[in-house]
């Protein structure tokens, strides 16, 4: 197995999204080695050594996506016997010439903490998830950009934190149960947001199985329970003209940029 | 002002992470606009339009970085009249070289719904991580990966999500409150996963500034107060050798990635 090395000055988290998006087309496995804040030439250095070891050891040229900014540093690493992948200047080179403007590389701070207002936003953003996770209080409602609704373990929360970290849009999410589908009608703090709902639904069989492993052999898991709920839901959100998604073979990645698309709301950080 | 289209048939969420890193070498504001999703030959010549528009109204050739899988609707995006970056194919070829495989782009899925057990893991983690927030409970520290310990408002909460949405680890975190401090003990739940145990701190100002938003001239936002709490708390990190770290200047990925690379703990998912 060809072993693939992420490495870089920062967190390393741009290196790891760029070779997961490319190696995904390769219908191999990798061993993954992520060595993130690369800062001195001695642990330069000692990656370099790790680097040749693992071609000695494994008999396969190892692969290193790297991004780092120091290019003393960066020609440590170079001067491996690795395939050295270099995302960060094949591109800046044709775009200094585009823009005609110098790359700076010092300012360079792709996950650093860029700006304090960025910060907040999204610190911002999560505490607003939390607060407001799983209808524990409507009061908020005013402050949400989204108001998640669908019923018990059908993504809401997963999908409310991914939108407020790597985006800082405030999502409330509120649990249909029984009650509301029963009369099949939104709740009064429901009714006065009603711009800003968004329905998630799933496949029966997948919800069962999600609640199983969740509370075995309840009334809660029930195949016929799980079937009723997300019918009734269903009906309400065409009732009320929710707008909704499938989830069930979707990524909270997808799901979240589906949301952003359908209902045009901003990115508050980028 | 220079406008920037991120472009793809998936979320687009890659063509953002690598458009990000580039630019942030830049000493220029952008316009940014996230294109996800384009599917058929009818958007991507929507988009093409788009960008031809944003060309002609701001005067500024448009930058396109785009991760577009099939080469019809790649080629639509491409002859438009930006300049456009392939950060995918512009690796693959070399890669095919290397590894003497060919790429099938059609197993293409970055953030797609991968396979079921990597989603569960996830989800796991980040059901784990709100389980167990706030010291909300103690009983599960077993499943811990990591038991996050510091002052109230340190920055605890968002680390355990991240850690749990980027890589599958379960993060269960723990506010050190007036009594722990005064009496400088572990309370018995940490001292029997004391391996675990890792802690943040912040500056006292910082602090301060963070508690003043969330409770306004309170004594819980004084500055003696925050003054008071980080200081037994670093002194309790100290006397019981809990490695931690100061949070003032980190991003929520930079104080994740410190944690992983101190502990020496592996991601669950990559």
């Amino acid at each position: 197995m060809h072993t693939v090395f992420y490495v870089s000055d920062g967190t390393a988290i741009t290196a790891e999204v760029f070779g997961h998006a490319v190696l995904s087309q390769f219908p191999l496995p990798f061993e993954q080695v992520t060595v993130p804040f690369v800062g001195d030439e001695g642990k330069a250095q000692a990656i370099k050594d790790k680097i040749n070891d693992s071609y000695r050891q494994s008999g396969k040229q190892p692969l290193v996506f790297h991004t780092i900014v120091d290019s003393t540093l960066r020609n440590i690493i170079t001067s491996s016997e690795a395939k050295c992948y270099d995302f960060l200047n094949t591109f800046v080179a044709p775009i200094e010439q585009q823009l005609g403007v110098k790359a700076d590389p010092r300012i360079n701070r792709t996950h650093g903490m860029e700006n304090r207002k960025h910060y907040d936003t999204r610190i911002d953003a999560v505490n607003y998830a939390l607060e407001n996770d799983d209808g524990m209080t409507t009061k908020a409602y005013d402050e949400a950009d989204i108001i998640l609704v669908g019923v018990s373990r059908c993504g809401k929360t997963p999908t409310s934190l991914y939108l407020a970290l790597q985006f800082g849009i405030r999502v409330a999410n509120y649990p249909f149960i029984d009650q509301d589908m029963q009369q099949m009608e939104l709740p009064k703090a429901l009714k006065a947001n009603r711009h800003k709902l968004f329905g998630l639904t799933i496949d029966p069989n997948r919800l069962q199985e999600i609640r199983q492993r969740r509370m075995a052999n309840s009334g809660y898991s029930a195949a016929a329970q799980c079937r009723y709920e997300l019918g009734q839901v269903e009906r309400l959100f065409r009732m009320e003209a929710i707008p909704f998604i499938d989830t069930t073979y979707h990524s909270v990645e997808e799901i979240s940029v589906k949301i952003l698309e359908r209902t045009g709301i901003p990115r508050r950080i980028y």
